[in-house]
């Protein structure tokens, strides 16, 4: 016989048969209710207030969520519950669920925060002589959830903490299958996880609270793997030398991650023991160097990583003092060179839930590529060297305070430097622009050719761009184009055929599009359709730890994407060589 | 359209739908075919002879395996082809499953060998420019399984591992679903696991092939804790002296089991690296001992275990060196003292399997019994003491050369010593007999009175049965009768209902079943129904050790066994003073 449900909080009225569980009914009702641990009525977050009827009776643990949460005494937890007669309700602003935003910059991405690391406090049982239960069992029916998995160090635990724990204890669980921690009281308010994002040149942590998926605190620093190599080849040429070489540089990144997250916890009141993940993602050297895994296969033909998706690593194994138990989980790499920072990207830039035809690139030493024409995805990576990057550039120098980073010509010849300092040289950026104000003014050919007799532009008194300069801008961006212009050839697509470009890495908002297309960077088509998605790899990481069902997402995708070869495609070097001119030769090529 | 498949080998003909997996087919004519490797053409074990019919084409890991095997080219995998026309084929021995023997003393139990390690040797495919896979990435091609858990310490050795081995490499596989090793070269010959039997006195190792499940060879050795505590209950008293105690008696054990294992190896010309497993079967406070978990729950009221099941462990953490990446295995706890030693008994037994009423009974130091009425099962342990063992009687001794084992008079008293030494005292069976034939001559009163002036039983020239003696054993008798009785009354059976007894522990053979009768250690029943099944703890690590879902199903048997908690049953105390009047009151108490 069906009941009456009404939702005053909704201003809904609905009916159910009779022992339908009051969650369905309200997610019939199309209301997302808080389901964090997965209906097993642990978390309290989907406690609804019974107004009219009668409120069922409530175990201990519903009692403890009750006084946690300080509600009244007619909330009862909907993921328990069954309708048995006609009820009104009210289901609270906190029992809704909620989203976090992950990606902010250019494009959005909201995310559920479902993280792999929960915690819940448990009421256990106690056992009796006609019932002596053993205490693993005990957290398995609090936990209501058999053969969890517990490893041997915190099971040792176990007798100590029961002992203590005369009231609360605390269980830390990790994809819903292992007990990682336990805890004497009630430490569920401190669920920590850092984010973190490997550059070959720079290195940024974030550290993430996992229950409301805020971010807390960002730290930023040099790698200072640099001092073996400045680029990622002549660090993978560092590990042939000798083979503690691959040590070296492990070490040197461990060192960098381990004091900026000691600098982010003590800074912020956080205990180490409280932070149970770290989600890592940089490229596939970087991520090889990380854990200490040859890069052999890299340094070769045909350049092939050791691994793709790894299961989630023992953090202390790979080397951070987090909780013991703490998880290291590495954004998946993708193919070849192309890793886990552009899979980390793909995710933030939510690729799988974009309609159309959409091109993602990470602009940096490598060029990296993605293209997904309707459901199919393909990826490649072309070497455009460290032009970008200011390298082999006569003025050239990294985006540090100082550097010109934007030129404008209205009527005289603009320059802005970061810092608003006087100007010591250009970066990335600053090239792009600077560039192309030359090749508009015919100071620059189209071929790459300066045209005055000097052979030299001079932009500062101790500043200027050399035909050399150009050459290698012009190599690098041709790398870049013909990259693009080969993957729209392989997949039928002309450039006006493109629903959207994101362009993810460190030049970020800063990259003229304009620019950029005049140089051939970037195909010439509607600026609305280009985004600047900034560190995509960062705020990837983040929607890593944020959501256990990101990293299944990430897993399946890059698992799917399709790896594109330039240099073995005979068409490659006609490309090449096509693309040296600067501009888009439109789709004809 | 069917087609037709003679089977030359079993003289059988049948039909099939064109498309049907030869495995099938087979399956289906009722023929076990060894499928070891879950039909994923890894291997080798389910070869069959293409006799008519044309051989389909078989791909390079097949082609390795029919080299392995020696087979000829018209050899197949049942488990890889489907058949497309009328065939003839034959079916090799080698092809059939095979079951091993685990327990053969007094019971049998057969099992397939289907270990939770399994080695497969692998034909990698090469990744190429327009496909570089990931090395991780084509093992788990060829082993035609996504998302494998690797370790951190495994996945390091990969890239050496594909440098060295230009040919075939071995991938040893956890569970399948782990890579626990990978191996240069066709290893898979090399598969080892031990079986372990902890006892409180005595510890056995076995070294077992899990390719065939044969034993290789056994070493025995006494429990070296013996030093902090001659029983149970004193060794639980000397980790609460001093918190470092339970260290000492974790040295003292893996010490014990490392020696032995080491010496077993060397003398088989087996490397440490080849052994996978290892599976311990102990009573509940050995196997907290062998782990370091304090014991403080089993300690006090409700005397409970720290754990039932546990996940697999890593045998390293738990201190053996064998594989970095083998694991170790401890047969599950079922409540309170009914420890791993009796769940490992209950496999061995078979005792899911068997039909009827039955008994099991573990005699010790504690009496472990177990009953089994149809689908319902109960355990109990009742503290016998350690008469049985020879303590605490004044010519008593455990079963050492010296010990009378055996007594019987026919016209008049005859002894039987182990190793037919001189008589130095009286072990266990010893005991028994000895009771039963004074209490046959009424020598003894069944109220366990001697009859004689001196209160003193000559037995040779310097041993003697004393008034305490018979006491001592009155009340372990008691122990044991009282439990088996309550245990009967609980479940509304009567000693006739048994449909079998299944006496394990140290006894074995020895122990003269109408002498235990006489006592009323056992139940006066027909003496057919009753096995001794010897040291079934060990035969039971052995089947866990051999079989994965020996594994699963002792598991699951454990979550099932209700526990009776004799000291809180009002009953007990008036079963247990009944009890101690020797012989069975038959089942009106």
């Amino acid at each position: 016989m069906p009941v009456k449900v009404k939702i005053l909080s909704h201003n809904k009225t609905t009916t159910a048969e009779k022992g339908t569980l009051l969650a369905d009914i309200i997610s019939t009702a199309g209301i997302n209710l808080s389901l964090y641990c997965n209906g097993r009525g642990l978390c309290g977050k989907c406690f609804v207030e019974i107004v009219k009827g009668d409120p069922p009776a409530c175990d201990a643990q519903e009692k403890a969520l009750l006084e946690q949460r300080h509600l009244g005494k007619n909330f009862r937890l909907a993921c328990k519950h069954r309708i048995t007669g006609d009820v009104a309700i009210n289901i609270p602003a906190t029992s809704i669920l909620q989203k976090t935003p992950v990606l902010e910059t250019g494009l959005r991405l909201d995310l559920e925060v479902n993280p792999s690391v929960k915690k819940y406090a448990l009421v256990l049982q106690k056992p009796d002589l006609q019932h002596p239960y053993s205490s693993l069992e005990l957290f398995e029916r609090s936990l209501r959830k058999k053969g969890l998995y517990i490893s041997l160090e915190v099971l040792k635990k176990i007798p100590k903490t029961l002992e203590r724990g005369t009231g609360k204890i605390t269980a830390v669980i990790f994809k819903d299958f292992e007990i990682i921690s336990v805890e004497t009281g009630d430490t569920t308010g401190d669920n920590y996880g850092l984010a973190v994002d490997i550059g070959t040149s720079t290195l940024v942590v974030e550290l993430v609270d996992l229950n409301t998926g805020k971010s807390i605190d960002t730290q930023t620093a040099n790698n200072s793997q640099m001092k073996y190599g400045a680029d990622i080849v002549s660090r993978i040429s560092f590990t042939y030398m000798d083979p503690k070489n691959l040590g070296k540089l492990q070490e040197a990144i461990v060192g960098d991650l381990s004091r900026m997250t000691k600098q982010l916890l003590s800074k912020n009141n956080i205990k180490p023991t409280h932070v149970y993940e770290i989600v890592f993602a940089g490229n596939a050297p970087m991520n090889h160097f990380l854990l200490g895994i040859p890069v052999n296969s890299l340094a070769l033909a045909p350049f092939h990583a050791a691994f793709q998706s790894l299961p989630e690593l023992s953090a202390q194994q790979v080397g951070f003092r987090i909780n013991s138990s703490g998880k290291a989980y590495v954004a998946p790499n993708i193919k070849s060179f192309v890793g886990g920072d552009i899979s980390a990207g793909l995710l933030a830039a939510d690729m799988t839930a974009r309609k159309g035809n959409i091109l993602f690139i990470d602009l940096g030493t490598n060029g990296e590529i993605v293209l997904k024409k309707e459901k199919r995805i393909a990826t490649t990576s072309t070497a455009a060297g460290p032009a970008f990057e200011g390298m082999n550039i006569s003025s050239g120098m990294l985006a540090f305070p100082g550097a010109i980073y934007k030129a404008e010509r209205k009527k005289r010849l603009t320059l802005h430097t970061i810092g608003k300092k006087p100007p010591e040289g250009i970066c990335g950026t600053g090239l792009i622009d600077l560039m192309a104000i030359f090749l508009n003014q015919g100071k620059i050919s189209f071929k790459g050719v300066i045209t005055g007799k000097n052979k030299e532009i001079p932009i500062t008194t101790n500043i200027s761009l050399t035909q050399k300069d150009v050459r290698e801008i012009q190599l690098a961006v041709a790398a870049i184009k013909s990259g693009i212009q080969m993957m729209l050839k392989i997949h039928k697509l002309k450039k006006d055929d493109l629903d959207g470009i994101f362009i993810a890495g460190a030049f970020g908002n800063y990259l003229n599009i304009q620019n950029a297309m005049t140089l051939g960077l970037l195909p010439s088509i509607d600026p609305k359709k280009i985004f600047f998605i900034g560190n995509s790899s960062l705020a990837g990481a983040k929607a890593l730890l944020l959501s256990e069902h990101a990293k299944q997402k990430t897993e399946a995708l890059v698992r799917k994407i399709r790896y594109v070869s330039l240099a073995t495609n005979p068409m490659f070097q006609d490309y090449f060589i096509a693309a040296l001119d600067f501009g888009w030769r439109g789709d004809s090529q």
